[in-house]
């Protein structure tokens, strides 16, 4: 049984598009193989025509508008990597979809906005949208959730996300300078987005792990929900503090249901240095997944990058070659539930630093209002003084985030408080 | 549309088949969702009716003979959790695919003698077989190799694959016990077959990196030129000298091409400290997939047991069910290639200890005779002197097993040698 081959545009050439063209190119008699048919660019589209790139693009159509392509009766399947969760590039899906021609994509912007109302148009039109790429680059974690777990119920998600987050953490820990100076150095390296909060304020990993959430408990996407909180407020101190406690700070997202309460956060959290999650270098992710059956598995590879994101892409094309069609977030979109959503997170063990007026009483004073609110203290350690400052460092049991919020505002409004207390969560994973 | 309930038989109700029963009833809600369809049991057989079980199977269909199960006109799909590579689970499996029913499978030794001749038959019948369980317990590392990665030419498959040898090596290293008595240890514990060389020989790891191979290469399956070496050689000597070195010794399996020539070894090893492979312990297994695209990415997670082996089960089932049902081996296996074996493993470092007297002139007849055989010294150790006992410790530069070996017996050969040299293999994952 010869299927016919499957056509492709590609809507962008940025590095991922053209790691696209690469791969199709280069693995192109293996991958006909494994799919039974051949995959056959037909045309391709970008901004300038005329720039140059890193292959030969004279065998292709070449199209000026992304949404024409979406529209042409010969193509099976159009990939968008144009980027951007509104514009051109949800212009030419809805296009597409409309036309039932099926999309690969690498957007998690559009599908932390639009990926509701998208998997719906392409349900409805017999089609579906793939998304590997959105998320951890080259780790086939979508798969992974959707299929390579499908007989579990999902407890819990946990990830290190974003490469420029872990190499900026990272950097400080080696180099002992200041967020400020390694984020300018990473800045100049180019490893920083053109809208830096994206990186740094945990934007980007969250959109992705409200991709994760989706897949994971079968709900509806819900990007605004989650508690995000970027790097930009840790400081030396703290990882120092971290570190010599037995932990190292890192940009975690952690997705749990809890109930029927979806707990979605992505936030710099203390993470014991013997887990994986502590040991990852650079623009290295990792997910790891709780389940009932399965138990515990983890995920890892690297997060960004011309080969990695395209390879993620072409898996996805030869999956649809394959016939390999499902919903596209695992359930039917229609089935996707609404899960309550709490204001506040899971409750956790937190690592609290004060900068106090070194005087007698002090430490009756914090540790009183703590107790008001239920919070009750595992470690608590006097830092080294800095003239009449003290710090001072406790580790927390369990608490919710809640009374640990009202308990810090009554101590920083204490006379002996001399600026806002740090509050880091605690991920024993 | 609604799909008409996919019918299932379950041969076999040992743990693995109980767990199945268990996650079919417990997530069927969930799981009816996922696939679309209803996923029913409609038969159960095994040796034993009246053997109590942890799940009541009363309402299901009992057979005595598996094989009738594989004869019935309602039966969708078989799945086979008897075990051994041949007997009445081969006879079931041979029998399904002839009356055009997939085939579920955790069966390790019965894929890697017979995979090739089943996938023939499957496919000629327009039926598969699936086998996520058969490698690697709960992590859906076939998913991975087949579709999550299926763009890239994969270069390099290691994995730490069975949780016996694990157990026992950490356990050597914790307490400083012989391999003899941590070995009795873990026998008492009812960590080890029943014929412990299917741990411990390493047996049962080599039947799971075959699988891998034939996915990760797209050659027929080849079982019988894996080198494979089991643990029992390892002494705990060798252990505290690899630590010292900054390694972790680990049953290691690996599968790589060099040119067109496919290696496969299952083998101690000498693994890094920092190697995420080194900080295993116990029972989680870990896989590492090399691939000219996507780079490195990493799998682990529990490796056995009935919850991560009924999750495997079942996420194939739900497949299969969701129709995503492609060649056996991600490829037609009459497109399979036979890739050439070489008699030797790919050039490596090795450690080597040699039991040497302790008189004038020793190293220069070893090193002259390593030097013969175009063999490189990296790091050279003399341990403490037992009596007139001279232990020495080489770490080689890259060099090829062929030529080693025929080193290592002319040492042997020496006068002042004591004993056979041991050589472990050093990878640096």
């Amino acid at each position: 049984m010869i299927e016919k081959p499957l056509s492709i545009a590609i809507a962008g050439l940025g590095t991922v598009g053209i790691g696209i063209i690469k791969i199709l190119e280069s693995n192109k008699q293996l991958i006909k193989n494994r799919c039974g048919r051949e995959l056959k660019i037909v045309a391709v589209s970008a901004r300038n025509k005329r720039k140059q790139r890193d292959v030969d693009l004279s065998k292709y159509e070449w199209a000026d508008d992304p949404v024409s392509l979406a529209r042409r009766k010969e193509i099976d399947l159009i990939v968008e990597v144009i980027g951007g969760a509104d514009g051109p590039a949800k212009a030419m899906v809805e296009t597409a979809i409309k036309h039932k021609k099926h999309v690969v994509t690498a957007n998690k912007a559009m599908l932390a906005e639009h990926g509701h109302y998208l998997a719906i148009a392409a349900e409805e039109n017999n089609v579906t949208i793939r998304f590997e790429a959105a998320v951890a680059g080259g780790i086939p974690i979508i798969k992974a959730l959707t299929e390579g777990l499908s007989a579990n119920k999902i407890k819990k998600v946990t990830g290190v996300m974003n490469g420029t987050c872990n190499y900026i953490l990272t950097r400080m820990e080696e180099t002992k300078k200041s967020y400020e100076s390694v984020f300018s150095e990473a800045k100049s390296l180019g490893y920083v987005e053109a809208d830096p909060n994206l990186d740094v304020g945990g934007i980007d990993a969250a959109q992705k792990l409200a991709i994760l959430s989706t897949l994971a408990f079968n709900s509806q996407i819900d990007f605004n929900n989650i508690l995000i909180e970027g790097i930009d407020r840790i400081s030396l101190i703290d990882i120092e503090n971290a570190n010599s406690m037995g932990y190292r700070i890192k940009l975690l997202g952690v997705s749990q249901i809890s109930g029927n309460i979806l707990y979605q956060s992505m936030q710099p959290c203390l993470v014991p240095r013997t887990s994986p999650l502590a040991q990852l270098e650079g623009g290295t992710n990792m997910v790891i997944i709780e389940a009932d059956f399965v138990g515990q598995t983890a995920y890892s590879g690297p997060g960004a990058g011309e080969g990695p994101t395209a390879s993620a892409i072409v898996s996805d094309i030869i999956d649809i070659a394959r016939n390999n069609i499902g919903p596209v977030f695992g359930v039917l979109a229609t089935k996707l539930s609404i899960k309550s959503i709490s204001s506040e997170t899971a409750s956790s063990r937190y690592y609290i630093r004060f900068s106090l007026i070194d005087e007698p009483g002090v430490l009756a004073k914090v540790s009183g209002i703590l107790g008001e609110h239920e919070i009750s203290v595992d470690r608590m350690r006097q830092a080294q003084h800095q003239g009449s400052e003290a710090p001072l460092l406790i580790v927390t049991h369990k608490t919710r985030r809640n009374n640990l919020n009202k308990a810090l505002i009554e101590i920083e409004k204490l006379d002996v408080s001399l600026c806002a207390p740090v509050a880091i969560k605690i991920e024993e994973v």
